[in-house]
């Protein structure tokens, strides 16, 4: 029988993170240690690097996610092992799991197979505390807004109009919408509430786009915490507990180093969702990766519509980051999914029904190929792929002079992506023409148009009138220049999760917009896309367990 | 101008945490650090420890906590360091601190001026990540339920009577009572329910009360979470999620190493309230100490109405646990406010006052003297004591025959508790006839009104109506054997925080009851006491900073 991932992460043996570090010419001492095999690289190191030049910055995304699985975060991991077995100085740059996936039905964000990055079981639950740091920041300003309330209410805040909500870092519906401060006065003032999940907190966003920790506590101080009875907006700095928040933030904000399989250096720092929030690991993360190696590899969540798009129009536009080449993985059981095949019937072989999903992958490839950026389909092979299909698929790539490679990374680790590998550092070595889709200054309403029709391939958005209200708020307030944050399903380019394949003929709606200020854009809430999840009907929290030896079971 | 607690821990050269857990022959490899001066003690060294001699157990308790501050941590620290100046191999166990304060009023837990414990900024914020391990699996917890609710409801479960609440560690009033899953019926059932602080979760109290991880896992399985529409009780075993809990819990079932400013083991390991909890650190860590010094010198919260009654009665009888000798500190300061002097005249002289109050310390003496403990009433000297208040009270003590030590920790660290640490070990030398306070198999009501008797001076107990049905159930259900766990304000004797001093002929009223059953004690609710604490109208948050050097300021 197959291992699981988990019993391959199990069954290796970590070499010590000194010895990880040392690779990347970061000295032991340079290093806050979590245990022997993670450790969080220091304020001093990161400041010294500075000067260091910058490496080829490697993105990997994905066609829209199905249940088949496509490997985006294994093919992430197989490359990066893959470049350092062809001895380019390289770095992996992933983000950090949520809790909530993990208890639900997704599971870790590690990789898989042969592919992973280890200690598996750390990474997957507390790793370092960043998410806790990030929970407890956001919660001890919503419980600053209530007690500021309660005790005389100073900034005459409207309890009706407090926008910031709390959050937990579990998948739990019955939170999104709570009535707080009932029974009697010493329970504070009665009001509605809500908990998003952590990693789609403004907190979160804003350490992922923050620079350092000062400039962390000035996206604090700016966030918008909600309106006075007069209609004013409110800030965290009028509350003044942005110093407090960076406090709590001081080692959160730390980039964490940890090792793949195949023990070359990994950070792993920041981690919001790519359908909630923008999807990306840290600023800093990135920036740190760059200078300490030639080559560094990241990934962006769900699909090229959610990650990508941010990744790009977001994080690269702030973060002054130029990506040399993308890599686009595809699944042969994902792309059949998207050519209408029930789950079931997936190990069945059906070259024309993948053929007729290449047309998701065909639409991520439009997108990328607008950005300006060179790109190179990854086929991540499953073991029920059959020669007819894979290829037909290179066929098709062939004929539309589509650059693609066969990545065996889940079987054989790096070795399984050394093609993919030699053909990334050859895509890298040409100039490109990278830019963001749209201008920041353009209105709010032609930037979400801009990504709805050349990203979604929509022929239109349609706003609903509490989203026109509050555009008309929002350019009043002077928060209208500022790149737009989508939410919305990962499952479909469109906003309706349950369209497969390329969807045509349809209209984005735009539900609602939160001014988030702290990180530095706009979110757009699209279709019913929710910012806490629920458990499914079989949470894998039900198959987990720990036993006497200190054996982890259920966790993958 | 003095300098602040955080200024000397600031000042202070750590030793590495390698280095400090040499000296009780703890090899680096058994280590699993957090960063330089943090480090948990693996597994496999607790095992091994097992076969060890026990040292001497010494408990510090106080009177009832005012305003004036009375240094009962600090002189746990003071005298661990002093009584290593003696040479003797001591180790000093104590609770980690909740967030909840430390942002509100009372600040952190580490001690004060030289005698503190250290990095000090660590352990009163996120240490180890303990807190968020158990803020976590008890919400996980509560979002199982909940989902197991919204996804069949197989368990009969309902919703009005789910006992289980969730937890955050944070003071946050407006949390006490919510109505979860408003809305649409996609976010869940719609029910009431309520945050505890993390310190009072029964998840914190199992911790602290269990040998090892899968005993942890077995109370956890004995969890009640409330009660089917047939009025059955139902369990956490029920809902099969122990074991995700205790992976949740894996890191955070290892005590954690810290050093005093002297360079001495600190173990700090569960942090329950003694007035809403048990108050004292885990088994664990007091057990691993015993093995590995010969002096263990280790605190319970607030007075000795409150930590060490629960301590003497829950901790020790259930961990089998022996103490040698108690310490009960008092302040002048202090006893002038159980005088009835008003906090701004703390400064002046007054030794009538400060007699009068001595009647609150003379309480708790005889509540440790019923214990058949030895004890040595420590008083921690502060600059305003004039040399007449103390002269008074030295003579108060000499014609109560109480012993006595003025401690200057504060100012001096350990040098300034030689003379108490010669004391304390004489104590330690004579054999003693501890034993717990009632029979665990005596009725409720029984118990209650022994420690409300014995320990409170109270002339009875009075149960509301919802307690005395509450106490039929429990015995039906045979949750009726188990120590009681009295949750009591800690400022009096009584269950009225605003009476000072010894107060007499007074009832103290049990309002509720929980049962704790992977606690294994069921909870007093008394008077109006809270699980979930408030901010006070400046809260601490507000002061606190940190600068771009990563220098905080306005920790306490």
């Amino acid at each position: 029988m197959a291992l699981t991932d988990l019993e391959i992460a199990q069954a290796t043996e970590m070499e010590p993170i000194e010895k990880v570090a040392a690779k990347i010419n970061i000295s032991k001492d340079a290093l806050e240690r979590y245990g022997k095999y993670k450790a969080k690289i220091g304020f001093d190191t990161l400041n010294a690097l500075k000067d260091e030049d910058d490496g080829k910055l490697i993105l990997v995304t994905a066609i829209n996610p199905t249940k088949a699985g496509e490997g985006k975060s294994t093919t992430t991991v197989g490359l990066g092992d893959a470049l350092n077995l062809l001895n380019k100085k390289t770095m992996i740059a992933l983000r950090e799991p949520s809790l909530g996936p993990v208890f639900g039905l997704k599971g870790g964000a590690a990789g898989g197979g042969y592919a992973q990055v280890v200690p598996m079981e750390d990474i997957n639950l507390h790793f370092t505390g960043d998410m806790h740091a990030i929970t407890t920041a956001n919660n001890l300003l919503s419980a600053m807004i209530d007690n500021h309330m309660y005790q005389g209410n100073e900034l005459n805040l409207d309890p009706e109009r407090i926008t910031f909500k709390r959050c937990l870092d579990m998948n739990d519906r019955t939170l999104r919408r709570v009535d707080i401060g009932k029974g009697a006065r010493v329970n504070g003032i009665e009001r509605e509430d809500g908990f998003n999940i952590t990693v789609a907190s403004e907190i979160m966003a804003a350490l992922c786009l923050a620079e350092d920790l000062m400039d962390l506590k000035k996206r604090f101080g700016q966030m918008l915490i909600g309106y006075s009875k007069d209609g004013k907006p409110v800030y965290v700095k009028d509350l003044k507990c942005e110093g407090a928040m960076a406090m709590v933030m001081k080692d959160a904000i730390l980039p964490n180093l940890v090792q793949t399989l195949e023990h070359n250096p990994v950070l792993i720092h920041g981690g919001p969702f790519a359908n909630i929030a923008h999807g990306c690991n840290s600023a800093i993360a990135t920036k740190a990766a760059l200078k300490m190696a030639d080559y560094v590899v990241t990934e962006a969540g769900f699909g090229a519509d959610l990650g990508a798009e941010k990744f790009l129009d977001i994080k690269c536009r702030k973060a002054g980051l130029h990506p040399s080449a993308v890599v686009i993985v595809a699944t042969i059981r994902a792309l059949k999914q998207h050519g209408n095949v029930a789950y079931e019937d997936l190990k069945e072989e059906n070259v024309q029904a993948m053929l007729d999903g290449c047309a998701n992958l065909a639409k991520h490839i439009d997108t990328i190929e607008q950005f300006g950026l060179p790109y190179i389909v990854a086929i991540n092979q499953f073991e029920s792929d059959t020669d007819a299909e894979i290829e037909a698929l290179q066929n098709w790539c062939k004929e539309n002079n589509h650059p693609m490679s066969l990545s065996q990374v889940w079987a054989k680790g790096g070795k399984g992506a050394l093609d993919l590998a030699e053909k990334v550092i050859e895509l890298t070595d040409q100039p490109n023409q990278f830019a963001p889709l749209y201008d920041e200054k353009d209105s709010i309403e032609n930037k979400i148009e801009a990504i709805a029709t050349k990203v979604y391939g929509a022929k239109g958005v349609e706003f609903s009138q509490e989203a026109k209200e509050q555009i008309e708020e929002f350019k009043q307030h002077g928060w209208d220049k500022l790149p737009v944050c989508m939410a919305k399903t990962q499952m479909s380019l469109s906003d309706d999760p349950k369209v497969m394949g390329r969807p045509e003929d349809f209209v984005i709606t735009v539900r609602e917009l939160r001014p988030s200020l702290g990180a530095g854009f706009v979110v757009a809430l699209t279709g019913s896309i929710l910012t806490m999840p629920g458990l499914p009907k079989h949470p894998s929290a039900l198959d987990m367990d720990i036993d006497e030896n200190n054996r982890i079971t259920g966790l993958f």
